[in-house]
């Protein structure tokens, strides 16, 4: 049986882990903490540290695959592991392209990948010598994660907002519909393309209420959306699943926003809402087996549940009770042992023939989890 | 958040485990072996003997739930625990009176559940003078399980392969079909019944080839059957997940032939078929949360993966390769550290919405398991 090791031992750990238990492998996970969601769910966990260098290297080098489940992952240390014979899910230079987003950027345009028009920053006055760019989206390089580094600045007067550091000064796309697909890419190129879903956002606060999938997009459009993600994905040349993020403009146009190389929180829905989950396909991939069906079993809408104080989540939660009384919701909560306003603590997924009625429930969730 | 013990490691408790991620639990396990399919995916690990009352006492007496994955578990180290003021899931009385098969057989004949007309035997002289029951089956009261423990006995010139301890005698049914049905009850006595799934024997061999869900039934015998499911449910007293096992003769006549009062073999197809399987429902029911919804999604068969050597399974296995090239086959392996001819190493489910081509597909896959 082959051993795998992933990279860090959070939520999307946690739920490969769920889905490990189906196919013939023993699972490694190391993280820096030992209670994170991933540590009881693996056969053997270490405390480390990701972005070390000879931390990941010394808990990889008797695995034969490791994948990761944060870009944060030092790739010196999966390089090296890669040169010792270990198979990694992205490959270490996959990862170098995506983690840096001022290189993911120039990866992008050098392919001709569509993505919005922008110029690299490395301080407040190269903003200022580039006011063509507002209404601009100013993003850090670096370590930018769940919407922290990025800046939207709508006109030159906000120019105390913007980053000091290398950053992607980019222009602001007029969005019509933000979209996410995922793909995975198999060891002989293979790929299979999971129906894309559509983020729902507050249209004040600007915070993503819940997605559906599939995407109401018309057939050009999806042609579209589906051309550019596999683009993507070829260019990065690496076997493992990838989660492309797209805007779509006014005018129909799409744009590449992001890639994460790997299992991906607009996915989630997958679990229930997929023949084959993100989960799953990406076991199958790393195991060399045939690839599942990505197909839609219903339509499906993910809710995610954001802690709203720092109380923990108990099964005597009147909102989990409410939530669970409704015909095809399903629960995942993350088994985060803290509970803070803003951090993810899990999520649910309501599967529904009616479109209609999906967005009706993912709106009486939302509400419900959030006291309303 | 509440602390839960399994009491066994087997893949019933792995399932259960794969479940429990969803939900706010701190997951507990006790067995005699420590590389058991369930052991690495629990919170906490205890090695110990289930059938040993002290060992069961220990294990739970600080927990705030018990339930069990098989029923040879210690009744008096249960009933120690529910004295201790731990919920037990079942009853410790209610797996009494199921653990013998007499005493199971006395419960249906006096609470009015239709079952075949029987006798008890201690001896093969107590048998030969009951030949007006055969032909006949005969069950050894104690300790059966997975068909070890029964005996079909066609006339008295078979008498030398009857039990001689304590046994159950039944008249041998003309059956047209073998069902199950899994019946949920919560704390609050509300039950939720399962579709009931259909077992096609091989009609030569007399080995269980798949099961089909849901069991094709007319409407009059879908009634008889949930009544008399809901009847053995009701009189058995305990919440939990019960599978009741019925045979059908010629006539339509129902009658029971054993329940189990735990997720069952029979209900592993629910994980993928039904929008709530039967672990997620027992969680639901344990942590006294709404109960899930027992319809089907699709029509669903699954398929025992048996072992037909002693050849460990593993990724490059061509027969696991090719039932993964099917669409909408599901894979459970179950991490048995060896592999026995006859041992239940894994189960596929399969889903189709066309009833004659899972027939098909599942036939498929048993050729390719067992290398035809």
């Amino acid at each position: 049986m082959k051993k795998v090791g992933i990279l860090g031992g959070g939520q999307l750990g946690r739920m490969l882990l769920q889905s490990a238990a189906n196919y013939p492998v023993i699972t490694y996970v190391m993280e820096s903490k030992d209670d994170c969601p991933s540590a009881h769910l693996c056969h053997h966990f270490t405390q480390g540290d990701i972005r070390h260098a000879d931390d990941v290297y010394n808990f990889g080098k008797d695995l034969d695959i490791v994948t990761i489940e944060i870009e944060s992952v030092s790739v010196e240390g999966l390089k090296r592991l890669q040169e010792h014979g270990v198979k990694i899910y992205p490959k270490p230079e996959t990862l170098e392209i995506i983690r840096d987003k001022a290189v993911q950027k120039k990866f992008y345009s050098s392919n001709d990948i569509p993505t919005s028009p922008y110029v690299i920053t490395n301080s407040r006055d190269d903003v200022k010598n580039n006011e063509s760019m507002f209404p601009a989206v100013h993003k850090s390089a670096q370590g930018g994660y769940d919407g922290r580094g990025v800046q939207v600045l709508e006109d030159i007067s906000q120019l105390n907002l913007a980053f000091e550091g290398k950053a992607v000064l980019e222009k602001k796309i007029d969005i019509k519909k933000e979209i996410s697909i995922i793909i995975g890419v198999d060891n002989q190129d293979k790929t299979v393309i999971f129906p894309p879903s559509e983020m729902i956002f507050d249209p004040i606060l600007n915070l993503l209420e819940y997605q559906l999938s599939p995407a109401n997009l018309v057939e050009e459009v999806l042609w579209k959306v589906e051309a550019v993600g596999l683009s993507v994905v070829r260019n990065l040349n690496s076997p493992g699943i990838f989660a492309v993020e797209m805007l779509i403009d006014q005018q129909d146009n799409v744009f590449v926003n992001e890639t994460a190389p790997r299992v991906h929180n607009s996915g989630h829905d997958t679990i229930e809402g997929n023949f084959s989950s993100q989960f799953d396909m990406l076991w199958r991939i790393m195991l060399d087996l045939p690839l599942g069906n990505t197909k839609k079993i219903m339509n499906s809408a993910l809710i995610n549940l954001i802690g709203q104080d720092n109380n923990p989540i108990n099964e005597d939660s009147s909102a989990l009770k409410e939530i669970l009384k409704i015909e095809n919701a399903f629960l995942h909560l993350y088994g985060k042992k803290e509970c803070r306003p803003g951090r993810k603590m899990g999520h649910v997924t309501i599967l529904d023939a009616d479109r209609i009625g999906l967005v009706h429930v993912a709106n009486k969730i939302r509400h419900i989890w959030e006291g309303k």
